[in-house]
């Protein structure tokens, strides 16, 4: 396969087409997503899901685990705060889930610099998830290719955890999305660079967090909507709204209350027209060895 | 006992008053919360208590849950996430608060759905709660009634769960509610009915945590007042809260600031003023089998 | 060592300068704050620190902490919902943080009332803690003089528990804060009360644990500054927020998101011009059998 003939490379128009059909999808079907997460920014994550119009439900004992994964539209597994508990939950619930074809989304935060996480992430993402969002380190780390940061900062550049990204995309069949001041979203073929968001989100715990659970939102209402075009529209929803709160913000306090209103107001013609999406070619040389 | 002759009828008028008096109990008091929940909305709930006037502490190791029972004013279970060491905490603590006379809120969130939290709300309940209060599908499920509903949502209407909140209260000799666009308070002879609240409330995580913790509070400094109106109390305080946010906020992520300023400052004159609630009595039909 | 003697005593002069300097120091290397603390308030405590420059880092499972703690700036240990997998975590943390030099700050959650935590704290603090952070309470239980409070509240005045700091202080060879209406931070031979602050910090949850995380951004990032002075900025910069937020608040639910606003936006010189704090010698008396 060379990049000339990749039958899959969209035009921006398709992008911001699908990403209010994104929206109108989740708001229409208000998918289940089953949250595997850190304690840290659970309230955030339930916020954010319920404010864009899905449905949270946070269930992490093993023994539940693998009963509610099969019935729920998304799981997402979050490692912020990894207990033991949630470790046993995440056993059993990633293989349900997979087996149930719910779609399920890796979140690995700050793996690389802290060997339990990294191998718990390199055993789940064999599982077959059908996105996995980091920052640039922890997707450098989870592709092999790096140490990791300093937690849950991102200490690489988004355009550096590029290839990696890829690598990872290829080898595991899924989309990865490295999360920055720019967005890189990709399935190792074709690549959307998302230039939405605000420097507010970097000055309140649970961004990421909350991004990821937009992402298993939109795989778990997405229909027809390739998986690609519906992981890149969560973060333009995203970041489409942290810009609308910016506006509205006195500090990073305020941000997150602005946020959560922009999430449930903004519309689906708001989120097609304010995107800032490039979409492009993965070239040979930064696919690396698949 | 036949319904014509319940000595325990009140009318609105009592209703009222005892709404005023019972948000004047909680602040002249302040009573002490012991709360076993999840931490999804721990947060929220602790930032709930204290703006009503009550004082939360979040005790859930079973070491120490059983000594500091006794001690609290009220005791809230809730069983959102259910860790085993809450559900350690959770067998301590329940016999203990019951021996000592400290009132006991049972949330059954999500049960019928997850064997593992139905199988442990059935075992609790039978300890003489003071209250058990859950949304529709989670109030048929403890009273064995039905499958549960799809997690925390509440797929049932208030009205279906009506007799089987009538049957769980009269078998545990405990007042029920069962929350919804409309709540539904009795304990088993008589019920009432409270149309307070905002369908905010439903776009924000923990909104019927924060309510279980107000019941709590209620029946940890009612005094004199009849459980069965402190229970309501606690409904009508919380809807009218929340009717007086939804004009101040401008989407789901500014109305949980102000529902907590609006809790903090509203008065016994607004909560008598404002109540919407109607009496009625439970008839036999209704009252299933005790 | 007599008091008129004591070579360390400084001026209020000094105090403010030091303080803007802290606030400056911690905007400048935005120490990385590893924290082991409570769900309930682990949202505010890592908002708090962004908010203020720092970035947090919540890992508290034992084959992460001992990991962790050296490579971070400072390590918060707050007692507030204790479960096992935290116990083991600060007990593999503490001696790691102390042995690489990274300082350390404990906050004794409501122990006194609960012998679990007390025992914890009861060794934890011979550690050589940077600072300890309580409540009058607390901090008379941890020093062995009393019986402690009602949990997380404070049952006693900041003064009475001024002897008890001083002994604990001094027999730990730690700065030691009590929170309350009026704070007293001390080393055991001089000390600092701060009168900045706001009663709506008293309507929030996590006020204190708040202020303990700042404590540790200050002494992870203090440089030259005196230990007992950042811990004093500490308190002073976090009154301060809380005053500017006051007077946009509506309540103490708007009050969370007008402080996190005020901690990313006041500047060195505010909070040097607003202090209100006056320096004491410790007296004999008052330094109770070090």
């Amino acid at each position: 396969m060379t990049d000339d003939v990749s039958p899959t490379q969209p035009n921006p128009e398709d992008v911001t087409q699908q990403t209010a059909a994104t929206l109108t999808a989740i708001r229409d079907r208000s998918p289940l997503v089953h949250s595997i997460t850190n304690y840290v920014t659970a309230n955030f994550i339930a916020n954010t899901l319920l404010a864009v119009g899905a449905a949270p439900a946070m269930i992490d004992v093993a023994e539940e685990a693998g009963v509610f994964a099969p019935v729920a539209s998304g799981l997402l597994v979050n490692l912020g705060t990894l207990s033991h508990q949630q470790r046993d939950a995440a056993r059993e619930a990633v293989p349900a889930a997979t087996a149930a074809e719910t779609p399920w989304v890796l979140d690995p935060v700050a793996i690389g610099a802290l060997p339990l996480r990294t191998e718990l992430a390199t055993e789940l993402v064999g599982h077959a998830p059908g996105a996995v969002r980091g920052n640039a380190s922890e997707i450098i780390a989870l592709a092999g290719a790096g140490a990791g940061g300093r937690g849950v900062d991102s200490s690489d550049e988004t355009t550096a955890a590029a290839p990696a990204a890829s690598t990872l995309a290829r080898n595991e069949g899924t989309i990865v999305a490295v999360s920055g001041a720019e967005d890189y979203i990709t399935d190792g073929r074709v690549a959307m660079r998302v230039g939405n968001g605000h420097h507010f989100l970097t000055r309140v715990t649970g961004g990421g967090c909350a991004l990821g659970a937009i992402v298993a939102a939109a795989l778990g209402s997405r229909g027809e909507i390739p998986a690609l075009h519906a992981v890149t529209a969560a973060h333009i929803i995203f970041g489409i709204a942290a810009e609308q709160a910016s506006g509205r913000a006195g500090g990073p306090g305020t941000f997150v209350a602005h946020f959560l209103d922009a999430l449930a107001s903004v519309s689906p013609e708001e989120v097609a027209s304010g995107a800032r999406v490039q979409v492009e070619t993965v070239h040979e040389a930064a696919r690396g060895r698949a």
